[in-house]
């Protein structure tokens, strides 16, 4: 059967994550209910990756398997407003949103201003106190490159492979303006929980508890106790997938 | 007793408006129990005027009197994370948040992409329908200026003073981008549901269904029933108040 590729934007606030599971609404869950329904058969709808409960994407991609594709605007009727397919498009029968990905994009969104922005307040971090963004920029060197982010990952099970803990973390910036940072990180593939581990390590590395040349042993270290808290899914958006 | 000015956020959705009344939360009314629990005695808080329900803030301003002010961080700390209180200032004696305002700055957002963004679902206009900005320009003069806007004013019984309902609207501007449109307005007062009204008459226009040059006659009527629907509310942002 053609195989379609699909890009996703979702407000994650209301929802358990991306996959499929026993509590709670999933997206992926939704879009095959949509899917379903349109193509009059069930249609497993396969993602990039999975997106934890109340982390947000802009450019989310899946995909799935069809006779024909259904329209952007049948498709978009059967879903909730806080979930909008933007395009679907033919895919090559090799594709898979997953195994084909080449690169993501993660954004982490903060507000440090004074008093939180109500109409960012599902989309960001409120981070009043001190938060020193040049302590921070010194330690993101430690953390670019290929490296083993086991410190950084919710390793499920002691199965993990050691070779597959590493990740090529490309690029992480971080965009200044008035009252807000954005947090932006690129890489050839992150682990589970991966992005909010590192932004909660940079959080503490800005309010002065680790300092920027503490990080290496903390990677070193290679066990997740070794690092800080996670930061709240609601200030992490999944921007792209590249393929 | 020493008079207080505050500048407020918030958001509408969840709202029955700024103004208290029997049905549904307001805005102004959750602000006085703040104010009422912080100062230990009832508190009223007089906003620069009432927003409709679903209608959001990014800049209202209102004033109270109180032997001492709260701070921010308490005030805020008392109200729900969709109203934020953004600054509290010492006002003059002789300062109304309502009879003082000089000028109101609202805008309108759209979005005219042919998906809507869930990320601005609850704060734009879904225009997916071929919208002619260059009509809407060409309609834009025939409305700016000190006019008659009773045609575009939900006038709520016969009593109103037909000098009253004249307004120097000084501005209308549309800040176009990709898959964006903001009406901003400016004037020295807006009638009731005046921004929304005459929003509602530039979709019209813009969707082909009333001609630019027919706006004079529109206003010259002198009857809200001559005029357009109201745009919905939750595309409106009522952006400052200038003193």
């Amino acid at each position: 059967m053609p195989k379609y590729r699909i890009t996703v934007a979702y407000d994650g606030t209301r929802y358990s994550g991306w996959q499929v599971q026993p509590n709670g609404t999933a997206i992926q869950q939704l879009l095959q209910e949509a899917a379903a329904t349109l193509l009059r058969q069930p249609t497993p709808i396969t993602g990039s990756g999975r997106t934890d409960a109340g982390v947000h994407a802009k450019g989310q991609v899946a995909h799935f398997e069809a006779e024909e594709s259904p329209s952007l605007r049948s498709f978009n009727a059967l879903l909730p407003p806080d979930i909008r397919v933007s395009a679907i498009e033919p895919a090559p029968d090799d594709f898979h949103a997953r195994f084909s990905a080449k690169k993501k994009i993660y954004h982490y969104n903060l507000c440090t201003a004074p008093v939180h922005d109500p109409f960012l307040r599902l989309y960001s971090l409120h981070l009043p106190q001190r938060w020193g963004v040049e302590r921070v920029r010194e330690a993101i060197p430690h953390l670019v490159g290929e490296r083993d982010f086991t410190s950084l990952a919710n390793l499920r099970g002691p199965g993990l492979d050691p070779e597959d803990r590493v990740r090529n973390l490309e690029r992480v910036t971080l965009v200044v303006s008035e009252g807000r940072v954005v947090v932006e990180m690129e890489g050839s593939g992150f682990l589970y929980k991966m992005a909010r581990n590192l932004v909660g390590l940079l959080l503490d590395v800005g309010m002065g508890k680790i300092e920027p040349d503490g990080v290496p042993a903390i990677l070193e270290a290679r066990d997740r106790r070794a690092s800080s808290a996670s930061a709240p899914p609601h200030g992490l958006f999944l921007m792209r997938v590249l393929y």
